[in-house]
């Protein structure tokens, strides 16, 4: 397997330290932090060093470890569990809307409840070890992703995809491009073309970049370039990942993945979402229940600190939309691949 | 009629002077320049600080006019001839892949060779005559686009229009942009949506600030969600301006116009052209004999001077798509509508 740059890594016994990318950095350097305290790791999210929901959850639960390392060696169990508090309280506050954060810390805290009778220093350990699991299961359910929808890509595919559903938010390898490489490792050549997904360029600024570390081609396009590209036959098919799924399977993802699922349609290409389980919400009976945020207009007027609009321009800027069920092929998840795409098969996939 | 700002207007006599909107200000800052000199024009050419075959075409015969007072008020015939060849053949160099410039220059030349027995104060005055005609001519062509136009535009209606097809690419109110001019002074409230239009942002730059100029009502959007206004039911049509046309009515235009016009399809909103009869080319049956061009890749990368992906990123730029005639619902033109859009319709609209 090749070597390449991974979202974090955690570094040595309980004493070691977590290493993570500075995103921020990216696309135009690549530059690895080293965060040896709690507060570190506080500012590594609160800055979006680290982002995407998932990488979020792994990098909190490696911060308890490393704000547990404060504690003098002779400290007691109250001790302990006093600085557990405190450090777990204060992650939470590092990004208060990142539900896979306060999901991760009180998983950390739940196995500190459950092994009450450790010595600090073998909960140290034990607390290390489930930060650990974490990461591991993420990279798991990253490459269970991949290797199900990489069964759908045929040798020779160029694969058209919006927005970053790689392994930048993610521990492992991502959500729609850990499919690009799977179907890439198991030697199938595949060529990518990147939206650069206006108005933040997640595609631009993350996704080519992911794609390069790991040596799969890819194409930069606009947004508006899409259609083209479909025209003239250079994508047979379309992965996004997705923010969030009904229970009739409508997806919700970044604006933009609902033109590019229509305009596969229009050309006969299959639209494939590939998302963990735990994306779906089975209470949402379909995605007309799902609220669209509406951002800034500076993104759209101002977006790479130029200003491109006259002063005052009125904006429309919702971050999100929703491809409906009927466009999508398939619905790529750890557990497998749904298909077609109803509310029967999403309940019998994800229920179980 | 509001006042609003001129691309450009003669001021005076053939004594007088040009004044311009400088474009490359916009949107961040309105100025206008005064072309006094033959090369006040050349540089304003060149600069791009007048854009758009129609204005160029224009500006470039009122520059014929200014390049025209270093001469002598006694200088005779010759002398005129003389200057007038160095006038024309200086301003042919100004953007030299420009048809329209050759154009108007070329008429200019024509008018002095057919008047032959003018003296040269009176051929003078004869030259600016024949520029304020290919100025009015192009604001009597965008006044007839716009009148047609806004026949078929109902009051309220919501409109998607991609690119820059206004008034700032013409002596007038330009084409797409002339028709919602057209129907808001007829009173029927229309609302424009404009997508940016990346890379090069002419929607951003450009629309939104012509059409907030006069008063219409305009929202920003990016291109990728055109889709979700139409989902959202905001707009009723789509209108664009067209670079050039096939005789089958494949319309050929800023890139992201194919994607709009499926989207629209896909929704049921009527998708229009609207362009001067000089746009159509006959001698080409179909869209697909229209060569694409392809443009750098730092317009996507860095396009608004900040590094958006990594270096070396590889990149598909096309500059322009085509819209096929079947997703057509008319075509707009000076001398009338054509629908539907077919050969037959075309040719006995553009050749008679």
């Amino acid at each position: 397997m090749t070597e390449h740059p991974r979202t974090m890594r955690w570094n040595g016994n309980p004493d070691g330290w977590l290493t993570m990318i500075d995103q921020t950095l990216l696309p135009v350097q690549f530059k690895e932090i080293e965060c040896k305290t709690v507060e570190d790791v506080w500012e590594a999210i609160k800055m979006l060093r680290v982002r995407g929901a998932p990488a979020i959850g792994c990098a909190a639960a490696y911060g308890v470890i490393v704000g547990l390392q404060t504690l003098e060696s002779n400290a007691d169990r109250d001790a302990f569990n006093y600085r557990l508090n405190e450090v777990t309280g204060y992650l939470a506050e590092s990004r208060p809307t990142a539900v896979n954060l306060f999901w991760a810390l009180d998983r950390i805290k739940r196995v500190a409840q459950e092994n009450a009778e450790l010595s600090p220093v073998k909960m140290h350990q034990r607390l290390l070890d489930e930060a650990k699991a974490i990461e591991i299961e993420d990279r798991e359910m990253c490459a269970a992703i991949g290797r199900h929808g990489a069964t759908l890509i045929d040798p020779g595919t160029g694969i058209l995809t919006h927005c970053n559903a790689g392994g930048l938010a993610t521990a492992g390898d991502g959500t729609a491009l850990a499919i690009m490489f799977a179907a890439s490792a198991d030697g199938k050549e595949i060529h990518v073309y990147a939206d650069e997904t206006r108005p933040l360029l997640q595609g631009a600024r993350l996704t080519t970049w992911e794609l390069q570390q790991r040596g799969v081609p890819v194409t930069l396009i606009c947004d508006s370039m899409a259609g083209q590209v479909m025209k003239e036959k250079r994508v047979q098919a379309v992965i996004t990942g997705a923010d969030r799924i009904a229970a009739n399977g409508d997806a919700c993802n970044k604006i933009g993945t609902y033109s590019v699922a229509v305009l596969a349609k229009a050309h006969g290409i299959p639209f494939y979402v590939a998302a963990p389980s735990t994306t779906f919400d089975l209470s949402l009976e379909s995605g007309d229940l799902i609220p669209i945020e509406e951002r800034l207009p500076e993104e759209i007027t101002a977006g790479m600190g130029k200003q491109t609009a006259p002063e005052n321009t009125e904006v429309y800027n919702p971050a999100f939309d929703v491809a409906p069920a009927e466009l999508i092929e398939a619905i790529i998840t750890e557990k497998g691949i749904i298909s077609p795409v109803t509310t029967e098969n999403v309940r019998s996939m994800i229920e179980e």
